[in-house]
Protein backbone atom coordinates (compact mmCIF):
# COMPACT_ATOMS: atom_id res chain seq x y z
CA UNK A 1 0.00 0.00 0.00
CA UNK A 2 2.69 2.67 0.74
CA UNK A 3 4.78 1.70 -2.71
CA UNK A 4 5.99 4.66 -4.53
CA UNK A 5 3.50 3.66 -7.57
CA UNK A 6 0.45 4.49 -5.86
CA UNK A 7 -1.01 6.82 -3.06
CA UNK A 8 -4.12 6.97 -0.61
CA UNK A 9 -5.07 9.37 1.10
CA UNK A 10 -9.19 9.51 2.67
CA UNK A 11 -10.04 11.66 -0.42
CA UNK A 12 -7.79 10.80 -2.85
CA UNK A 13 -6.38 7.46 -5.12
CA UNK A 14 -3.22 8.10 -6.96
CA UNK A 15 -2.56 4.84 -8.81
CA UNK A 16 0.53 3.18 -11.02
CA UNK A 17 2.46 7.16 -10.54
CA UNK A 18 5.42 5.33 -12.68
CA UNK A 19 3.41 4.80 -15.53
CA UNK A 20 5.37 5.16 -18.59
CA UNK A 21 2.67 7.70 -20.71
CA UNK A 22 2.44 11.07 -20.99
CA UNK A 23 -1.29 10.74 -20.11
CA UNK A 24 -2.28 11.62 -16.76
CA UNK A 25 -6.02 10.66 -16.59
CA UNK A 26 -8.26 12.19 -13.85
CA UNK A 27 -11.34 10.91 -12.51
CA UNK A 28 -12.97 13.38 -10.32
CA UNK A 29 -16.66 11.69 -10.23
CA UNK A 30 -15.07 8.25 -9.63
CA UNK A 31 -17.23 7.36 -6.27
CA UNK A 32 -20.39 7.37 -4.40
CA UNK A 33 -18.56 6.96 -1.14
CA UNK A 34 -20.28 9.00 1.50
CA UNK A 35 -18.23 8.94 4.39
CA UNK A 36 -19.46 8.67 8.20
CA UNK A 37 -17.65 12.40 8.69
CA UNK A 38 -20.66 13.76 6.09
CA UNK A 39 -22.96 10.97 6.29
CA UNK A 40 -25.75 10.02 3.66
CA UNK A 41 -27.28 14.00 3.01
CA UNK A 42 -30.62 12.37 3.73
CA UNK A 43 -30.55 10.52 0.24
CA UNK A 44 -32.19 7.33 -0.12
CA UNK A 45 -29.44 4.42 -0.98
CA UNK A 46 -31.16 4.49 -4.59
CA UNK A 47 -29.98 8.17 -4.94
CA UNK A 48 -26.82 7.50 -3.53
CA UNK A 49 -26.10 4.97 -6.71
CA UNK A 50 -27.78 7.30 -9.09
CA UNK A 51 -25.39 9.59 -11.68
CA UNK A 52 -26.37 12.40 -9.35
CA UNK A 53 -24.18 10.78 -6.76
CA UNK A 54 -21.24 10.12 -9.24
CA UNK A 55 -20.42 9.24 -13.02
CA UNK A 56 -21.25 5.60 -13.05
CA UNK A 57 -18.48 3.42 -14.93
CA UNK A 58 -16.04 6.32 -15.14
CA UNK A 59 -13.67 4.84 -12.62
CA UNK A 60 -13.75 0.94 -14.20
CA UNK A 61 -13.32 3.19 -17.85
CA UNK A 62 -10.62 5.34 -16.59
CA UNK A 63 -8.94 2.29 -15.16
CA UNK A 64 -8.85 0.23 -18.07
CA UNK A 65 -7.70 3.03 -20.18
CA UNK A 66 -4.62 4.20 -17.47
CA UNK A 67 -3.93 -0.02 -17.92
CA UNK A 68 -3.88 0.09 -21.69
CA UNK A 69 -1.88 3.49 -21.94
CA UNK A 70 0.32 2.77 -18.76
CA UNK A 71 -0.38 6.26 -17.29
CA UNK A 72 -1.27 7.70 -13.95
CA UNK A 73 -4.55 7.63 -12.78
CA UNK A 74 -5.78 9.90 -10.00
CA UNK A 75 -9.57 9.88 -8.69
CA UNK A 76 -11.94 10.78 -6.24
CA UNK A 77 -13.13 8.44 -3.10
CA UNK A 78 -16.00 10.71 -2.05
CA UNK A 79 -19.36 11.24 -3.80
CA UNK A 80 -19.43 14.46 -5.54
CA UNK A 81 -22.91 15.59 -4.44
CA UNK A 82 -20.65 16.23 -0.99
CA UNK A 83 -17.96 18.31 -2.70
CA UNK A 84 -18.06 17.99 -6.66
CA UNK A 85 -14.12 18.51 -7.53
CA UNK A 86 -15.18 19.89 -10.76
CA UNK A 87 -16.69 22.97 -9.55
CA UNK A 88 -14.77 26.06 -7.97
CA UNK A 89 -15.78 25.73 -3.79
CA UNK A 90 -18.39 28.68 -3.79
CA UNK A 91 -20.27 27.21 -6.67
CA UNK A 92 -23.85 26.11 -5.47
CA UNK A 93 -23.29 22.85 -7.57
CA UNK A 94 -19.98 22.43 -5.83
CA UNK A 95 -23.11 21.32 -2.97
CA UNK A 96 -25.61 21.07 -4.71
CA UNK A 97 -28.90 21.62 -2.79
CA UNK A 98 -30.86 19.97 -6.10
CA UNK A 99 -29.14 17.25 -8.64
CA UNK A 100 -31.27 17.20 -12.03
CA UNK A 101 -34.21 15.87 -10.52
CA UNK A 102 -33.11 15.06 -6.71
CA UNK A 103 -32.91 17.06 -3.82
CA UNK A 104 -30.09 17.09 -1.76
CA UNK A 105 -31.55 17.26 1.54
CA UNK A 106 -27.91 17.20 3.71
CA UNK A 107 -26.80 20.05 0.85
CA UNK A 108 -29.85 22.25 1.55
CA UNK A 109 -28.82 25.52 3.28
CA UNK A 110 -25.80 24.57 3.88
CA UNK A 111 -23.59 27.03 6.90
CA UNK A 112 -20.23 28.40 5.75
CA UNK A 113 -18.58 26.50 8.51
CA UNK A 114 -20.02 23.48 6.85
CA UNK A 115 -18.96 24.70 3.09
CA UNK A 116 -15.45 25.27 4.30
CA UNK A 117 -15.21 22.23 5.92
CA UNK A 118 -15.99 19.93 3.17
CA UNK A 119 -13.37 22.55 1.07
CA UNK A 120 -10.36 21.82 3.82
CA UNK A 121 -11.22 18.07 4.05
CA UNK A 122 -11.66 17.12 -0.18
CA UNK A 123 -11.35 19.80 -2.35
CA UNK A 124 -8.25 21.13 -1.20
CA UNK A 125 -6.70 17.88 -0.86
CA UNK A 126 -7.56 16.55 -3.55
CA UNK A 127 -6.48 19.49 -5.71
CA UNK A 128 -3.06 19.76 -3.77
CA UNK A 129 -2.35 16.00 -5.00
CA UNK A 130 -3.51 16.81 -8.79
CA UNK A 131 -1.24 19.80 -8.75
CA UNK A 132 1.93 18.02 -7.19
CA UNK A 133 1.52 15.15 -9.85
CA UNK A 134 1.58 17.28 -12.72
CA UNK A 135 4.08 20.19 -11.20
CA UNK A 136 6.63 16.81 -9.75
CA UNK A 137 6.20 15.29 -13.22
CA UNK A 138 7.03 18.79 -15.19
CA UNK A 139 9.95 19.63 -13.19
CA UNK A 140 11.53 16.35 -14.33
CA UNK A 141 10.62 17.47 -18.02
CA UNK A 142 8.25 14.88 -18.30
CA UNK A 143 5.72 15.82 -20.89
CA UNK A 144 2.20 15.73 -19.68
CA UNK A 145 -1.56 15.46 -21.19
CA UNK A 146 -4.68 15.61 -19.23
CA UNK A 147 -7.41 13.61 -19.86
CA UNK A 148 -10.69 13.87 -17.40
CA UNK A 149 -13.16 10.87 -17.53
CA UNK A 150 -16.94 10.88 -16.71
CA UNK A 151 -19.80 9.86 -18.09
CA UNK A 152 -23.58 11.20 -18.23
CA UNK A 153 -26.79 10.05 -18.00
CA UNK A 154 -29.07 8.38 -21.38
CA UNK A 155 -31.91 10.34 -19.80
CA UNK A 156 -31.51 13.84 -18.82
CA UNK A 157 -34.66 15.62 -17.16
CA UNK A 158 -36.63 12.92 -18.84
CA UNK A 159 -35.14 13.50 -22.25
CA UNK A 160 -33.06 10.96 -24.24
CA UNK A 161 -29.92 11.79 -24.84
CA UNK A 162 -28.83 10.70 -28.63
CA UNK A 163 -24.63 11.48 -27.99
CA UNK A 164 -22.26 8.68 -26.69
CA UNK A 165 -19.22 10.03 -26.64
CA UNK A 166 -18.72 13.52 -25.85
CA UNK A 167 -15.55 15.60 -26.09
CA UNK A 168 -15.63 18.82 -24.46
CA UNK A 169 -12.62 21.80 -24.40
CA UNK A 170 -11.50 24.60 -22.41
CA UNK A 171 -9.93 27.38 -23.63
CA UNK A 172 -7.49 25.10 -25.61
CA UNK A 173 -9.48 23.06 -28.15
CA UNK A 174 -6.67 20.85 -30.30
CA UNK A 175 -6.60 17.73 -28.16
CA UNK A 176 -10.14 18.10 -28.50
CA UNK A 177 -10.62 18.51 -32.16
CA UNK A 178 -8.25 15.61 -32.13
CA UNK A 179 -9.98 13.15 -30.04
CA UNK A 180 -13.09 13.86 -32.46
CA UNK A 181 -11.68 13.05 -35.64
CA UNK A 182 -9.49 10.16 -34.48
CA UNK A 183 -12.57 9.38 -32.83
CA UNK A 184 -15.45 9.52 -35.85
CA UNK A 185 -13.03 7.57 -38.04
CA UNK A 186 -11.84 4.77 -35.14
CA UNK A 187 -14.85 4.16 -33.50
CA UNK A 188 -18.40 3.55 -34.42
CA UNK A 189 -19.65 5.46 -31.21
CA UNK A 190 -21.56 8.86 -32.02
CA UNK A 191 -18.76 11.36 -30.86
CA UNK A 192 -19.82 15.15 -30.77
CA UNK A 193 -17.74 18.44 -29.62
CA UNK A 194 -19.07 19.95 -26.64
CA UNK A 195 -22.20 17.81 -26.18
CA UNK A 196 -23.92 17.28 -23.54
CA UNK A 197 -22.05 20.15 -21.73
CA UNK A 198 -19.63 22.72 -22.72
CA UNK A 199 -17.36 25.12 -20.59
CA UNK A 200 -20.17 27.38 -20.78
CA UNK A 201 -21.92 25.22 -18.46
CA UNK A 202 -19.30 25.53 -16.20
CA UNK A 203 -18.00 21.82 -16.42
CA UNK A 204 -14.14 22.84 -16.75
CA UNK A 205 -12.76 24.15 -13.72
CA UNK A 206 -10.55 21.41 -13.44
CA UNK A 207 -9.19 21.87 -16.80
CA UNK A 208 -8.73 25.46 -15.81
CA UNK A 209 -7.40 25.01 -12.77
CA UNK A 210 -4.70 21.73 -13.21
CA UNK A 211 -4.15 21.90 -16.92
CA UNK A 212 -4.46 25.57 -17.97
CA UNK A 213 -2.17 27.17 -16.12
CA UNK A 214 0.75 24.92 -17.41
CA UNK A 215 0.13 24.94 -20.60
CA UNK A 216 -1.03 21.21 -21.13
CA UNK A 217 -2.59 19.54 -23.61
CA UNK A 218 -6.07 18.10 -22.12
CA UNK A 219 -9.45 17.36 -22.87
CA UNK A 220 -12.49 16.10 -20.82
CA UNK A 221 -14.51 12.61 -21.79
CA UNK A 222 -17.89 11.99 -21.22
CA UNK A 223 -18.70 8.51 -22.06
CA UNK A 224 -22.66 7.63 -21.68
CA UNK A 225 -23.15 5.33 -18.91
CA UNK A 226 -25.25 2.71 -20.70
CA UNK A 227 -22.17 1.72 -22.49
CA UNK A 228 -20.46 1.53 -18.91
CA UNK A 229 -23.04 -0.78 -17.50
CA UNK A 230 -20.21 -3.71 -16.74
CA UNK A 231 -16.80 -4.43 -16.51
CA UNK A 232 -16.46 -6.44 -19.50
CA UNK A 233 -18.28 -3.31 -21.08
CA UNK A 234 -15.56 -0.76 -19.79
CA UNK A 235 -12.90 -2.67 -21.43
CA UNK A 236 -14.42 -2.43 -24.87
CA UNK A 237 -14.60 1.09 -24.69
CA UNK A 238 -11.88 1.26 -23.15
CA UNK A 239 -9.97 -1.22 -26.35
CA UNK A 240 -11.89 1.70 -28.51
CA UNK A 241 -10.89 4.70 -27.02
CA UNK A 242 -7.05 3.71 -26.11
CA UNK A 243 -6.24 3.76 -29.95
CA UNK A 244 -7.80 7.12 -30.07
CA UNK A 245 -6.22 9.16 -27.51
CA UNK A 246 -2.70 7.31 -29.09
CA UNK A 247 -3.74 9.01 -32.20
CA UNK A 248 -5.06 12.14 -31.11
CA UNK A 249 -1.88 12.70 -28.75
CA UNK A 250 0.75 12.34 -31.94
CA UNK A 251 -1.80 14.76 -33.81
CA UNK A 252 -1.73 17.50 -30.51
CA UNK A 253 0.97 17.58 -28.96
CA UNK A 254 1.37 19.27 -25.39
CA UNK A 255 2.54 22.80 -25.11
CA UNK A 256 3.91 22.45 -22.05
CA UNK A 257 7.65 23.06 -20.99
CA UNK A 258 7.45 25.58 -23.97
CA UNK A 259 5.86 29.43 -22.82
CA UNK A 260 7.04 32.28 -23.59
CA UNK A 261 9.46 33.89 -21.11
CA UNK A 262 10.33 37.39 -19.52
CA UNK A 263 12.53 38.28 -16.70
CA UNK A 264 12.11 40.97 -14.30
CA UNK B 1 3.49 34.15 15.82
CA UNK B 2 0.66 31.46 15.87
CA UNK B 3 -1.61 33.67 15.39
CA UNK B 4 -4.49 32.88 13.51
CA UNK B 5 -4.22 36.12 11.65
CA UNK B 6 -1.03 35.38 10.52
CA UNK B 7 0.59 31.58 9.21
CA UNK B 8 4.31 31.59 8.95
CA UNK B 9 6.46 28.88 6.92
CA UNK B 10 9.70 28.63 5.33
CA UNK B 11 8.92 29.57 1.61
CA UNK B 12 5.85 31.79 2.53
CA UNK B 13 4.22 33.98 4.43
CA UNK B 14 0.25 34.90 4.78
CA UNK B 15 -0.30 38.30 7.34
CA UNK B 16 -3.36 40.09 8.08
CA UNK B 17 -5.71 36.73 7.26
CA UNK B 18 -8.68 38.47 8.85
CA UNK B 19 -8.40 41.38 6.81
CA UNK B 20 -11.80 42.67 6.31
CA UNK B 21 -10.93 43.41 2.43
CA UNK B 22 -12.01 41.63 -0.55
CA UNK B 23 -8.80 41.92 -2.02
CA UNK B 24 -5.81 39.78 -1.81
CA UNK B 25 -2.31 40.67 -2.02
CA UNK B 26 -0.16 38.57 -3.71
CA UNK B 27 4.13 39.26 -3.54
CA UNK B 28 5.88 36.39 -5.52
CA UNK B 29 8.79 38.02 -6.01
CA UNK B 30 8.88 40.12 -2.23
CA UNK B 31 12.59 38.08 -1.27
CA UNK B 32 16.01 37.95 -1.72
CA UNK B 33 16.91 35.23 0.60
CA UNK B 34 19.06 31.98 -0.21
CA UNK B 35 18.13 29.29 2.52
CA UNK B 36 21.21 27.39 3.24
CA UNK B 37 19.49 24.59 1.40
CA UNK B 38 19.74 26.18 -1.55
CA UNK B 39 22.73 28.16 -1.73
CA UNK B 40 23.79 31.08 -2.95
CA UNK B 41 23.85 30.06 -6.70
CA UNK B 42 27.47 31.36 -7.06
CA UNK B 43 25.64 34.92 -7.23
CA UNK B 44 27.98 38.04 -5.76
CA UNK B 45 26.12 39.92 -2.88
CA UNK B 46 25.80 42.60 -5.44
CA UNK B 47 24.05 39.84 -7.79
CA UNK B 48 22.04 39.30 -4.95
CA UNK B 49 20.72 42.42 -3.91
CA UNK B 50 19.61 43.50 -7.73
CA UNK B 51 16.41 43.25 -9.29
CA UNK B 52 17.34 39.56 -11.15
CA UNK B 53 17.14 37.84 -7.40
CA UNK B 54 13.73 39.32 -6.38
CA UNK B 55 11.51 42.57 -7.01
CA UNK B 56 13.07 45.82 -4.58
CA UNK B 57 10.04 47.72 -2.77
CA UNK B 58 7.47 45.44 -4.02
CA UNK B 59 7.40 43.87 -0.24
CA UNK B 60 7.20 47.19 1.22
CA UNK B 61 4.61 48.55 -1.12
CA UNK B 62 2.53 45.05 -0.83
CA UNK B 63 2.59 45.88 3.13
CA UNK B 64 1.78 49.33 3.14
CA UNK B 65 -1.44 48.53 0.60
CA UNK B 66 -2.82 45.77 2.83
CA UNK B 67 -2.42 48.11 5.98
CA UNK B 68 -4.44 50.79 4.05
CA UNK B 69 -6.74 48.17 2.37
CA UNK B 70 -7.35 46.11 5.30
CA UNK B 71 -6.39 43.05 3.02
CA UNK B 72 -4.55 39.73 3.51
CA UNK B 73 -0.44 39.92 2.55
CA UNK B 74 0.56 36.53 1.35
CA UNK B 75 4.27 36.17 0.11
CA UNK B 76 7.06 34.66 -1.13
CA UNK B 77 10.43 34.20 1.66
CA UNK B 78 12.91 32.51 -1.18
CA UNK B 79 14.81 34.29 -3.93
CA UNK B 80 12.89 33.78 -7.38
CA UNK B 81 16.08 32.51 -8.95
CA UNK B 82 16.00 29.85 -6.41
CA UNK B 83 12.65 29.27 -7.63
CA UNK B 84 10.22 31.83 -9.74
CA UNK B 85 7.09 31.30 -8.03
CA UNK B 86 5.34 33.47 -11.30
CA UNK B 87 6.49 30.72 -13.72
CA UNK B 88 5.28 26.64 -14.21
CA UNK B 89 7.88 24.67 -12.59
CA UNK B 90 9.22 23.41 -16.00
CA UNK B 91 9.90 26.90 -17.51
CA UNK B 92 13.68 27.63 -18.05
CA UNK B 93 12.74 30.91 -16.61
CA UNK B 94 11.38 29.53 -13.47
CA UNK B 95 15.13 28.80 -12.29
CA UNK B 96 16.62 30.63 -15.00
CA UNK B 97 20.57 29.99 -15.87
CA UNK B 98 20.75 33.46 -16.88
CA UNK B 99 18.89 36.65 -15.57
CA UNK B 100 19.00 40.12 -18.02
CA UNK B 101 22.65 40.55 -18.32
CA UNK B 102 23.72 37.98 -15.55
CA UNK B 103 25.13 34.35 -15.52
CA UNK B 104 23.13 32.49 -12.53
CA UNK B 105 25.86 29.32 -11.97
CA UNK B 106 24.01 27.96 -9.83
CA UNK B 107 21.09 27.36 -12.23
CA UNK B 108 23.01 26.30 -15.09
CA UNK B 109 22.50 22.91 -16.28
CA UNK B 110 20.37 21.87 -13.49
CA UNK B 111 19.87 18.23 -12.78
CA UNK B 112 15.71 16.95 -13.05
CA UNK B 113 16.21 16.04 -9.53
CA UNK B 114 17.29 19.23 -8.13
CA UNK B 115 14.16 21.04 -10.25
CA UNK B 116 11.94 18.30 -8.57
CA UNK B 117 13.31 19.01 -5.16
CA UNK B 118 13.37 23.07 -5.45
CA UNK B 119 9.44 22.08 -7.10
CA UNK B 120 8.65 20.42 -3.77
CA UNK B 121 10.41 22.41 -1.34
CA UNK B 122 9.08 26.16 -2.63
CA UNK B 123 6.47 25.95 -5.26
CA UNK B 124 4.18 23.14 -3.97
CA UNK B 125 3.85 24.95 -0.53
CA UNK B 126 3.52 28.33 -1.72
CA UNK B 127 0.72 27.43 -4.27
CA UNK B 128 -0.95 25.16 -1.91
CA UNK B 129 -1.11 27.34 0.72
CA UNK B 130 -2.64 30.42 -1.19
CA UNK B 131 -5.24 28.15 -3.26
CA UNK B 132 -6.10 27.27 0.14
CA UNK B 133 -6.44 30.86 1.14
CA UNK B 134 -8.56 31.94 -1.67
CA UNK B 135 -10.81 28.62 -1.42
CA UNK B 136 -11.02 29.07 1.98
CA UNK B 137 -12.63 32.58 1.73
CA UNK B 138 -15.03 30.94 -0.99
CA UNK B 139 -16.03 28.63 0.49
CA UNK B 140 -17.11 31.40 3.48
CA UNK B 141 -18.78 33.20 0.58
CA UNK B 142 -16.03 36.13 0.72
CA UNK B 143 -15.86 37.95 -2.36
CA UNK B 144 -11.89 38.07 -3.54
CA UNK B 145 -10.13 40.07 -5.95
CA UNK B 146 -6.87 39.05 -6.89
CA UNK B 147 -3.42 41.79 -6.71
CA UNK B 148 -0.17 40.81 -7.17
CA UNK B 149 2.68 43.26 -6.75
CA UNK B 150 5.65 43.28 -8.82
CA UNK B 151 8.59 45.71 -9.42
CA UNK B 152 10.83 46.58 -12.24
CA UNK B 153 14.34 47.96 -13.23
CA UNK B 154 14.17 51.29 -14.74
CA UNK B 155 17.01 50.44 -16.63
CA UNK B 156 16.74 47.04 -18.90
CA UNK B 157 19.59 45.80 -21.03
CA UNK B 158 20.89 48.99 -20.71
CA UNK B 159 18.04 50.81 -22.09
CA UNK B 160 15.98 53.56 -19.96
CA UNK B 161 12.04 52.86 -19.35
CA UNK B 162 9.68 55.33 -18.89
CA UNK B 163 6.63 53.41 -17.65
CA UNK B 164 6.12 53.99 -13.95
CA UNK B 165 3.30 51.83 -13.35
CA UNK B 166 2.63 49.24 -15.77
CA UNK B 167 -1.26 47.20 -15.36
CA UNK B 168 -0.89 43.53 -16.53
CA UNK B 169 -3.85 41.29 -16.97
CA UNK B 170 -4.43 37.58 -17.99
CA UNK B 171 -7.61 36.81 -19.76
CA UNK B 172 -10.35 38.95 -17.79
CA UNK B 173 -9.02 42.47 -18.67
CA UNK B 174 -11.83 44.06 -16.68
CA UNK B 175 -9.75 45.12 -13.24
CA UNK B 176 -6.63 46.12 -15.57
CA UNK B 177 -8.81 48.36 -17.34
CA UNK B 178 -10.70 49.84 -14.27
CA UNK B 179 -6.89 50.38 -12.43
CA UNK B 180 -5.38 52.09 -15.82
CA UNK B 181 -8.49 54.41 -15.74
CA UNK B 182 -8.24 55.28 -11.87
CA UNK B 183 -4.35 55.93 -12.44
CA UNK B 184 -4.51 58.16 -15.02
CA UNK B 185 -7.42 60.49 -13.47
CA UNK B 186 -6.03 59.62 -10.23
CA UNK B 187 -2.02 59.54 -10.29
CA UNK B 188 0.46 61.48 -11.91
CA UNK B 189 2.22 58.08 -12.64
CA UNK B 190 3.21 57.15 -16.39
CA UNK B 191 0.14 54.56 -16.16
CA UNK B 192 0.55 51.83 -19.27
CA UNK B 193 -1.72 48.94 -19.74
CA UNK B 194 0.73 45.74 -20.44
CA UNK B 195 4.18 47.30 -19.82
CA UNK B 196 6.93 46.24 -19.43
CA UNK B 197 5.68 43.32 -19.85
CA UNK B 198 2.54 41.30 -21.20
CA UNK B 199 0.80 37.94 -20.57
CA UNK B 200 2.37 37.15 -24.20
CA UNK B 201 5.69 37.23 -22.30
CA UNK B 202 5.01 34.07 -20.13
CA UNK B 203 4.76 36.34 -16.50
CA UNK B 204 1.01 35.70 -15.87
CA UNK B 205 1.16 31.99 -14.46
CA UNK B 206 0.04 33.19 -11.02
CA UNK B 207 -3.23 34.83 -12.50
CA UNK B 208 -3.99 31.49 -14.62
CA UNK B 209 -3.15 29.71 -11.56
CA UNK B 210 -4.52 31.00 -8.64
CA UNK B 211 -7.12 33.55 -9.71
CA UNK B 212 -8.87 32.65 -13.28
CA UNK B 213 -9.93 28.85 -12.60
CA UNK B 214 -12.03 30.72 -9.94
CA UNK B 215 -13.51 33.50 -11.97
CA UNK B 216 -11.79 35.88 -9.36
CA UNK B 217 -11.10 39.53 -11.05
CA UNK B 218 -7.50 40.16 -11.21
CA UNK B 219 -4.61 42.39 -12.34
CA UNK B 220 -0.94 42.22 -11.51
CA UNK B 221 0.39 45.81 -10.70
CA UNK B 222 4.16 46.68 -11.80
CA UNK B 223 5.92 49.56 -10.28
CA UNK B 224 9.12 51.04 -11.33
CA UNK B 225 11.38 50.17 -8.77
CA UNK B 226 13.42 53.55 -8.00
CA UNK B 227 9.95 54.79 -6.91
CA UNK B 228 10.28 52.26 -4.19
CA UNK B 229 13.87 52.82 -2.76
CA UNK B 230 12.94 53.80 0.73
CA UNK B 231 9.98 52.78 3.47
CA UNK B 232 8.67 56.65 2.78
CA UNK B 233 8.88 56.35 -0.95
CA UNK B 234 6.97 52.77 -0.51
CA UNK B 235 4.12 54.25 1.54
CA UNK B 236 3.58 57.94 -0.52
CA UNK B 237 3.26 54.80 -3.54
CA UNK B 238 0.44 53.01 -1.58
CA UNK B 239 -1.34 56.51 -0.49
CA UNK B 240 -1.57 56.93 -3.76
CA UNK B 241 -2.32 53.55 -5.17
CA UNK B 242 -5.09 52.53 -2.49
CA UNK B 243 -7.94 54.84 -4.22
CA UNK B 244 -7.32 53.91 -7.46
CA UNK B 245 -7.53 49.99 -6.19
CA UNK B 246 -10.58 51.15 -4.42
CA UNK B 247 -12.14 53.11 -7.35
CA UNK B 248 -11.34 50.22 -9.54
CA UNK B 249 -12.82 47.22 -7.67
CA UNK B 250 -16.12 48.97 -7.61
CA UNK B 251 -16.48 49.51 -11.10
CA UNK B 252 -15.23 46.04 -12.00
CA UNK B 253 -17.06 43.76 -9.54
CA UNK B 254 -15.52 40.34 -9.11
CA UNK B 255 -17.01 37.06 -11.18
CA UNK B 256 -16.64 34.69 -8.06
CA UNK B 257 -19.56 32.78 -7.03
CA UNK B 258 -21.02 32.99 -10.24
CA UNK B 259 -20.00 30.63 -12.72
CA UNK B 260 -22.37 28.50 -15.18
CA UNK B 261 -23.78 25.68 -13.54
CA UNK B 262 -24.81 22.32 -14.97
CA UNK B 263 -24.85 18.66 -13.60
CA UNK B 264 -24.04 15.03 -14.65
Amino acid sequence: MASANRRTDPVFLVENRDGASDFLIVCEHASNRFPDAFGDLGLSVAVRQAHVAWDPGALGLARALAARLDACLVSATVSRLIQDLNRPPQSESAMPARSEIHDIPGNAGLAPDERLRRTEAIYLPFHAALHAEIARRLARGRPTVMVTIHSFTPVYFGKPRAVEFGIIHDADPALARAVLASARTMTGLDSRLNEPYSAADGVTHMLRLQATPYGLANVMLELRNDLLLTPQDQAAIADRLAPVLRAARAEAPSRAGKPAEASA
